[in-house]
């Protein structure tokens, strides 16, 4: 491409929005409805559900939470003239965090998103060393912090406490989540409209578990 | 460069520390010592005293504050054999959040961390739109939400409160605050050892603050 053209294309979210593969649950989803119309999951990723309830929960002064970037090591950027610069050699960086945080009434929120297209279990080499250790770190200080994972097939949601994933991440012998440890020691929410994914509903037993479990002590 | 050929420049942190001028406070430092041995500042930018802190103190386990990835829009990635993908197009944007949060005690922090030469004052224009916008939103979620503005002339370093630079930031008629102002709504810190930058010396003064306001209602 010539110096000073300019290609700028939207995705919808994420600069990695770029290298996912075209979505093709979404020609699936619209043979699935058995009646009505529904507004929810429409096709979209996990990212792009939570991306959009974020700009639900932020427009509605509900929460603040936003994903955080990609990390990427930047080597060179042109500046052409009359024209915005251009990154022209960068790499990508290993993150030391999850990829969500923010803040919901006073309380820090940290978590992971996952999707899995398995329909009975959750491989928990899906997480990542660093996002375990990150939400274990958080955990210590007093952190709301979870997992949302998505059964692609089954079209189920479950947030799950990181204290429940971080003791099966760290068990030798243990190289899955069966989907029924998931529904035992999840809260299940369901796809909607607004917001597209309603995990804040999560969140609140969470904070009413701790603020219990604080009170009998 | 040749495909397959791979440069990695290793910076001491964050991705955009390759565009910043030599730190020329290294070479002036190294005059201004009165006496004995001067462990703090050692010329790094205010960046990297944050980031040095944040290390000790996620170590330390006394917090987990992490620096946000800059946000870039990736177009073109090239993944040459045997090597690692290179970005070979990609676009600075517009970040929507401030660089630094995470979280305390239970406490989620958010700031932004601003230099400025001035000696006198500083001038509001630094903070832009999207930063004002986004601590505002997090102080609504009862975030403790501030700001450190190092003046590097004076070595001197200000953790002000959120609150004080957006009611500052939104009067039509003013352009900066003056060093003053900053005195008299801020808790100074000084350059250290370990941490660098002690900010969660001025984090527990808002937290007492807080607790002291919320104890009077």
């Amino acid at each position: 491409m010539l110096p000073g053209v300019k290609l700028m294309v939207k995705y919808p979210s994420g600069s990695m929005a770029a290298f996912r593969k075209p979505n093709k649950r979404k020609i699936r989803k619209s043979y699935t409805h058995k009646k009505g119309v529904n507004f929810s999951d429409r096709g979209m990723t996990l990212e792009q559900q939570i991306n959009e309830s974020n700009k639900y929960y932020l427009e509605e002064e509900m929460a603040v939470v936003h994903k955080k970037p990609t990390p990427v090591q930047i080597v060179k950027v042109d500046y052409p003239k009359r024209s915005k610069a251009v990154i022209r050699e960068a790499y990508f960086r290993q993150a030391s965090t999850t990829d969500y945080n923010g803040v919901y009434k006073g309380y820090y929120l940290d978590f992971e998103a996952k999707e899995t297209k398995n329909k009975t279990n959750f491989p928990l080499k899906n997480f990542h060393e660093h996002q375990i250790f990150h939400l274990n770190a958080c955990l210590k200080q007093k952190g709301i912090c979870f997992t949302i994972i998505e059964f692609t097939s089954l079209q189920r949601y479950f947030v799950t406490p990181a204290s429940f994933v971080i003791s099966a991440w760290q068990k030798n012998n243990k190289s899955s989540m069966t989907l029924k440890e998931i529904e035992d020691n999840s809260y299940e929410i369901c796809s909607g409209f607004r917001p597209t994914l309603p995990y804040l509903e999560a969140v609140d037993h969470f904070i009413a578990d701790r603020e219990m479990k604080n009170g009998r002590e």
